[in-house]
């Protein structure tokens, strides 16, 4: 096949240009193309062509007069892309592919917005339960004075040391190549700068794991010295958008340091679907693997940092994340969890050495990761259903992750059942017009005067920050304003006959894409457009709490209870933490549970419980019963494919309407309804 | 520190020029300047400045005149070089540094001869026992028809396979990575041209091993399709000098393929010290590694395409060979193996997966390296003595490889000594003027007529063959014959007295180095030197025949048994091959044991072995119970430390003599004698 020179300029946000030639074949895309000359695109929704964020320039007379160059290339797809920019020479690369010599010109990537995810300082974390480190935890230290060799005791340095481990209750220990290689230097003290004595040094042991049949203990490393007062683990979950990281002190059993960030993978898709159709090209599945690695790296260097240690004194590590998530991390390619029957490689991951997929940890540390039940009900649900406790609670418990996939787990200490509800990334601001991340900027709550429809809204940031998109809770709290004002009826539809506000200006308008409902005025935001929900957008957001609602209701059917029979509604995933109980109900999100007896509150009946899945990889990092019963826990949770069930697609109609169409479901929602109307 | 260019001038045997430039810090061995810039030269003393391999030519007008250039080197060490080399420009670049920007011009290097080792085809080998591979054989093949998932069965890849293995009697498997990453393309069929029926795979699987405690059965592979009818392994011997592998097809339990080639570490130390202090410098230890495991690679690869295989299909190695080979093997560092008190890092190396070493089978085979007992008796040791059977003896077998090492052990099914004896190379041909391998134009036997000294000799090749040096048997041979014909005396003096040959000229006459006797005339050798044994050659190779028998005589005492008891000789190792057991036993190397009642040979106590290390290997290889045996062996062999037992100078110094200083202990000898004194 002939390779044709691709010219690729790129210009950073400085403007300054730079030129390098890949040579593709004929049919390679621009943006593979780039790739291989060392120059990467944003493919925030995987190369699908959804998105428009891999624009680049294609110079050639026929769009632009550049002075006789002509460009060979073929537009697959301009979806995303104005007629004006088409004109201007704008093709994406993900859609256009090299059909002979051409010339491209890379606009200033937009750098992916970072910030720690918590507004608030990092709170101190109790140690959640009795801790003993040596009756709980797997991995220990011992500290070892050999005898030294000589003629009359000629024994090998490794028999050496299993003799000294065998004396403190170790038995039949094994190492991998690497404690080998070191132990020579290590035990005649020729590895240490400051001089330890010969002979004595401090082995780092994996004991049994909970791995049925248990294998033989394993020496991780044998350090210089007594090293025997720190011991560190990490427990991390990898969550599609955020990565959070928490270093444990395995002495104490406290948490030391917290990090968090985005995952680096959201660059080469926002979401699980486009992530896994990016792994389909050849050495993309390594790549999505080394960004979610140096994300987790970085965070396990700060963090340590932040407790003055270094990543290589970790030797533990617990991971929860989805089943996509884990499946990256390993490099394991996650094809058939996208298509039907929906199938991971695997659920329970045999635990590894961190060097494997190179963590920044001790090369030889344990990699723990957590296990899973299904494509869609991965560890961080096993985990947050863990910390929730609610496999211990006589009390019918719901559990909900609100987010894209909206995993569901309902249940008690007898049984649990779980699904995924495939709500969509509505709720994190996606496919939504205005929609953005809860950061800076982003409206968070909003309140409309039922009698003027006047908006008022909160804006994450400093006093006086003006807004630039809604986020996911601004979208709830919107929607539900919208509901119980009048501004939208119960199947949506905007009430085009409201009165112009005080300025004159009507508030309900027909816009590009149809009627919207202004929140922001241009002249209050930052970038000087009008901020607006749209139809669209609205059948979009009730479409994604249709889903969950339906999901509650189907799950709830199968085992044969009502959901008003829920004692305990837990709300967990980082976007749980921000929902208002209250809206969530009004648009039909959550359930309208009644006021437990004697409760002054009708909310009692809800908990927030923040990331679960980080706090139960770190009750599994701790202790090995609990890790043990985090596999009794996967094992329990019966998994209900709700694309398998014929119930389902009824009760997601029935539940297409504000707050559902049985509106008997909602009580508090009637009376506030009612209260409206006879305020009206 | 300043770097200096060191211009490398290299010429191939063609007599073309290439130059290249490293860059060297003051104080660069001209050696390390050219391995970096990637001009590997020969050091087969490991760079000790010893063998003069590495002499190189320093271009300088203090030494030539090559038009102004001036080499700022400083030779450490001109031992190996005569007064001309010298004063022409040749230094040795393993002994001379960087004082300044320097050229140097690196003469052809000779290539390290290679030779298959055995010089008759090899011969079939019998299956050694009973061999059924459903109970012996630890890898096995399964294969597994699996149910396709459905919506109703959303079972994870692994978990469905561990299903499917459960009902063939594999309960609880673990995998390592690799396999889980092409797990879900396997089972799909998606990795395979021939289009085999998805769902449908082999899985390789090891059971339980001889470790204690056992681990857990672990899936090596899933291969597509029905691949249960054939099962390959490799049993592997790696010598200080010859690497030898077997391929063998693990359902029949038959050898189908053998290949043998010198050991590529050889260009870096033909000894074992040498290659030690070798890897020293830094990157050193894996290059000595990568050089044994292209030689395996490349032996595994001709064996299995004269078996119609791949090395791929290898999913078991059994490994033997000295600690020494075992540590580099490993590129575990072998310097306490050097330095007393003698310690080896390890002599159980725990199993490993064939990628780790980079060894060209599956890349998750199980690799067995075997066990050894101390740092100068390894696994070739142990494996000759289960292959020997004398573990299993009721009457006294004595059993030596010998070699540099002369390994050496003494025992019966109740008890088991052993020691090595640094006999050095001088059987090996090294040390030794006239020396050389045991290849092509090789003096192997000598004849000397007792009435007129002259010799009578037998070379290595064709019909004809002209001699160009003496190796190991001819050695032995030689000295015996100098010695029952009264050329030496019992204490290897040469007799200056003898009259001149027919033709005038004089066998014994003194030599540059002393006295010598001439074995062949100029004009009877390839090229044109005299070939002589020398007094100094005399000394060494009477130090190395006394330190094996010193070693048999203070392991006899050790455990109070006469040498006269030993029932049962055994000699292994390949040189051991090739001894003429009477003429070793008149200089003193083996015991002069007494015939057995009813034989008509003396010599029937004497049974020679080859290879008895890789035959071992092969043993291992096959049943596990065999496997476990040899953990037993090595367990049950005392290691006795010659150089910690005070009796050990004493007897080594009664052994300086022909045959010894005791006549009585050799009386055919003294009967050999008597019979020459009868005659002059």
């Amino acid at each position: 096949m002939t390779n044709y020179p691709v010219h690729i300029r790129t210009t950073d946000a400085a403007g300054t240009l730079a030129e390098v030639i890949a040579a593709a074949p004929g049919g390679t895309t621009l943006a593979d193309a780039a790739q291989k000359a060392g120059v990467h695109l944003n493919q925030p929704c995987g190369g699908q062509g959804r998105c428009g964020r891999c624009a680049v320039i294609v110079d050639d007379p026929g769009w632009r007069d550049t002075g006789g160059r002509s460009s060979a290339v073929r537009r697959r797809s301009t979806i995303r892309l104005s007629a004006e920019d088409v004109a201007a020479g704008y093709a994406l690369a993900c859609q256009t592919v090299v059909e002979g010599e051409c010339w491209i010109t890379v606009p200033p990537q937009e750098a992916i917005e970072r910030r720690l995810v918590s507004r608030k300082a990092a709170a101190r974390i109790e140690v959640p339960f009795d801790y003993d480190p040596r009756r709980h935890q797997t991995v220990q230290r011992y500290f070892l004075r050999l005898e030294p060799p000589d003629l009359s005791d000629q024994t090998d340095d490794w028999s050496r040391v299993c003799r000294a481990l065998a004396q403190q209750g170790v038995q039949n220990p094994r190492a991998a190549l690497p404690v080998l290689q070191d132990l020579g230097r290590v035990l005649r003290g020729e590895n240490s700068a400051d001089g330890h004595e010969p002979w004595q040094v401090t082995a780092v042991v994996a004991l049994d794991s909970w791995d049925q049949p248990a294998g033989p203990p394993e020496v991780l490393a044998l350090l210089p010295g007594d090293q025997t007062d720190h011991n560190l683990g990490a427990a991390i979950d990898i969550g599609t958008t955020t990565v959070t990281v928490w270093v444990v002190d395995l002495q104490s059993g406290q948490v030391i340091a917290q990090a968090a960030d985005y995952n680096g993978q959201i660059a080469r898709g926002e979401d699980i679907i486009s992530r896994i159709i990016y792994t389909k090209k050849n050495g993309q599945l390594a790549e999505l693997q080394q960004l979610v690695v140096e994300t987790i790296n970085r965070l396990l260097k700060t963090a340590c940092e932040r407790a003055g240690a270094t990543p290589d004194e970790i030797f533990k590590l617990s991971i929860a994340g989805n089943t996509t998530m884990m499946h990256l991390l390993l490099a394991i390619p996650p094809e058939s969890i996208r298509l039907t029957p929906y199938i991971p490689a695997v659920n329970h991951v045999p635990t590894l050495h961190a060097g494997a997929p190179g963590l920044a940890a001790h090369p030889q540390a344990v990699v723990d990761c957590l296990p899973g039940v299904a494509s869609y009900v991965g560890a961080d649900i096993t985990a947050g259903v863990l910390s929730s406790h609610m496999d211990e609670a006589a009390d019918l418990t719901l559990f909900i992750d609100v987010g894209t996939n909206g995993e569901t787990v309902l249940g008690n200490a007898d049984w649990l059942i779980t699904c995924a509800c495939s709500a969509g990334p509505a709720f994190e601001g996606a496919g939504v017009e205005h929609g953005m991340r809860a950061t800076v900027g982003a409206i968070e709550e909003v309140w409309i005067n039922s009698a003027t429809y006047e908006p008022a809204y909160r804006v994450i940031g400093r006093e006086g920050e003006r807004p630039r998109g809604i986020c996911g809770s601004g979208l709830l709290s919107l929607l539900a304003e919208m509901f119980i004002s009048g501004v939208v009826d119960k199947r949506g539809n905007l009430n085009q006959t409201l009165s112009p506000g005080p300025d004159g200006r009507r508030r309900v308008r027909e816009g590009e894409h149809g009627p919207e409902y202004v929140v922001a005025w241009a002249e209050e935001t930052t970038h000087g457009h009008d901020i607006a929900l749209t139809k669209v957008d609205i059948d979009n957001l009730m479409r994604a709490k249709a889903a969950i609602y339906a999901g509650f209701t189907v799950m709830a059917q199968s085992v044969g209870v009502n959901l008003s029979d829920v004692s305990r509604m837990l709300i967990g995933g980082s976007f749980g933490q921000y929902i208002n109980v209250e809206k969530a109900i009004q648009i039909g999100l959550l359930p309208d549970l009644p006021a437990p007896p004697g409760s002054a509150s009708p909310w009692d009946r809800f908990q927030f419980l923040g990331n679960t899945a980080i706090r139960g990889a770190y009750m599994a990092l701790l202790r090995r019963d609990v890790r043990a019963h985090l596999t009794d826990i996967a094992g329990m949770m019966t998994y209900l494919e709700l694309s398998a069930d014929n119930s389902f697609y009824d009760a997601f109609t029935s539940a297409l309407f504000l707050p559902h169409t049985d509106a008997a479901q909602f009580p508090t929602v009637q009376a506030a309804l009612a209260e409206r109307a006879g305020r009206d």
